[in-house]
């Protein structure tokens, strides 16, 4: 047999990929290791006996629309029941402001794809979402970081000669910080007077652990033209993954008609329409009342994992790390109270004392913050939370670095 | 109110695109139209009792696979599945040869993220399926035509230097062409030659009507280096949307482990994962043999129509048409007996007649080619197909297109 010709080169941006995620996919299957590293939920949470009902329901009753092709745009039923979702006094929405999406990730990868050319301008809440990262690779975006609590945050000068803005007001990923009223508020003026888009990703909205939620930019951007369809520049997206089981893969896009057309085109050449199965169940279970039926098991669940978590670190990592007690979402930030903290190289001694985290590298396009850690609390019970956290501390001091 | 500002430009490929599979959809819902320019299945078919059974007893017994995150290659246990299935004397496969993807439109999306870069060449079986001209034109390739049927054909010269080359051998969409197997054998000896991909797209393998399937082209590839895990240079991709249900979204890659690895890098940035709901339901109708059960059925219909739009054909279009009466798929591909027919001009016509129909410039790069149609006969019955050959011919009247 003769010498294999080469074959021709894989694409440029995946010699710039990395692989952190398939590492933590692959840290949950590591046998005694405590995996703080992913975004999973708790899986008991998960409405198993409403679903396997409706899931068998749903096939019987509405059979083309559960097995044949769908339309591009989501279910027409399920876009009506999203439309009245998230309609309120002042924001109207129309079937046309709403689009289905295989999950929050295929929404982010859709916009790369209707808005950014090679080297185009993405203005980039920082630290930033990793899989958001991930999506725009292969579109090679440039970045603008822009630090929303920074007190000299000028948001004109943030959203000018951007494509889109990116956004998580609500818990963001990694840092779990809620972005105030006000600055809501003036990143929706920003992108009022510069015409650039708003995406606000809205993945956590509902897991909020110590008070009400605060309005959503949207909203906000709708109070411009009160009782017409929202045309305005804000893209609200979000997904049933973290409200009722992240298996169904089935989110949505919030927007102005013409966004929605736009994401259309690329969702076809895409993957053609999301399943029907996935569409009428996610359907089915929102006018059953599954959302609200959990969610105050989720936010019980959640809120005490999260003060066993913060009680532990006080207790074991203060001495190296500063964070804040996040109000909701599904991770501690923390980060090195020694400016050279490198967390890049902690991983390794973590993986070894028995725990994953995540390094904030892998949270800035750039690779170059390598001072604090993203910590979740959702997927471990409060004593592997406590364990997790003497096991970082350990990591810590074989790593030797100094106590603050 | 101030005048609304610019929004940033959307990205070029959006410009270039075409809206005609979104016509064919809406299409089939304008009352009274017979339309035959999809590629749908019968729905009749669809195993909906045996499918609504699995649904319910998947989500009772794999709870997490279904419910939770998977692994962004798909589920291990379907992957087996496939694996086995796609096995034979000559091709040796493991799980890390096989990929899950949210069907065949998925598969066409990754493989145009991991190899195009801008302007890249394809080498194209020409005509070309719409979806594909779809999956790739946000990367803004460039087309070589490759056309299998020429007797000059250079498998040789047709490859080399392209990024991938493209082809449907079954029953290919829209032409409904039988590759030989001469023919297969030099693209695949091309392959080895030249180092070029070979993407051998599938999605219509099962349904032959008239004699037993041709080798597949991996196959022949593998009798290179018999009794180990495939590792040349065909990428074969199928789905379960003909053979079960479109519904389901959930189709497959099978390559070299080094090219899954290349397309998990894609998915995680495009979906994350297929449902897990979807897969769980999949290999179920896979190991409960729900594909060998409906398989006579599906092709006992599909025979009758193809027969049925044949003979209608011949007595009504024979003066304006040529055509080859296909040996298998979905599709009829005629050609206009005067060069000078414009089938972009005659689909206003056909559409006023009552009938819709696939004008030719939809399956080229360039879209010039005007001169053939191509005719759905899968989801009509057989006095529906007649009614719209009458229709189609009444367009031709109206039209005036000269009788050969």
């Amino acid at each position: 047999m003769t010498q294999q010709p080469q074959r021709p080169p894989f694409a440029d941006w995946l010699s710039k990929t990395n692989d952190i995620t398939r590492t933590f996919l692959a840290a949950s299957r590591v046998p005694g290791l405590i995996n703080m590293a992913g975004g999973l939920p708790e899986p008991t949470t998960f409405p198993v006996a409403e679903l396997a009902a409706i899931a068998a329901e749903v096939v019987h009753q509405h059979k083309q629309d559960v097995l044949g092709y769908g339309p591009v745009e989501g279910l027409p039923e399920l876009r009506d029941a999203l439309a009245k979702r998230f309609s309120s006094p002042e924001l109207t929405l129309t079937r046309a402001n709403v689009f289905v999406t295989s999950a929050g990730m295929q929404g982010l990868d859709l916009l790369g794809k209707v808005l950014l050319e090679p080297g185009q301008l993405i203005a980039c809440q920082f630290p930033t979402y990793l899989g958001a990262l991930d999506a725009w690779r292969p579109r090679s975006p440039t970045y603008r970081n822009i630090v929303l609590e920074d007190p000299a945050f000028d948001a004109v000068a943030a959203l000018a000669g951007a494509q889109f803005a990116y956004t998580v007001p609500n818990f963001s990923n990694p840092s779990g910080r809620l972005v105030d009223v006000e600055t809501r508020q003036a990143l929706v003026d920003a992108a009022h007077r510069t015409g650039t888009w708003l995406v606000e990703d809205d993945p956590y909205g509902t897991l909020h652990y110590d008070g009400p939620p605060l309005p959503r930019m949207i909203d906000l951007s709708a109070r411009a033209r009160p009782g017409t369809p929202y045309a305005g520049p804000v893209v609200y997206m979000g997904t049933l993954s973290k409200e009722i089981a992240p298996g169904l893969r089935v989110g949505w896009v919030i927007a102005a008609p013409g966004f929605i057309e736009a994401l259309a085109m690329a969702k076809l050449g895409a993957d053609l329409c999301t399943s029907g199965l996935t569409q009428r169940v996610a359907l089915a279970a929102i006018e059953a009342g599954l959302i609200e039926k959990i969610q105050p098991t989720i936010l019980d669940i959640y809120r005490k994992r999260r003060d066993a978590l913060c009680v532990a670190m006080r207790e074991h990592l203060s001495e190296w790390l500063d964070w804040e007690v996040p109000v909701g979402g599904m991770f501690v930030w923390a980060v090195g109270r020694d400016p050279s903290l490198d967390t890049d190289a902690l991983l390794p001694h973590a993986m070894a004392a028995g725990v994953c985290v995540a390094p904030s590298s892998v949270f800035d396009a750039t690779g170059r913050n390598r001072r604090a850690l993203r910590i979740n609390f959702t997927r471990n019970d409060e004593s592997q939370l406590t364990e997790g956290v003497r096991r970082l501390a350990r990591a810590f001091e074989a790593m030797g670095v100094s106590r603050a």
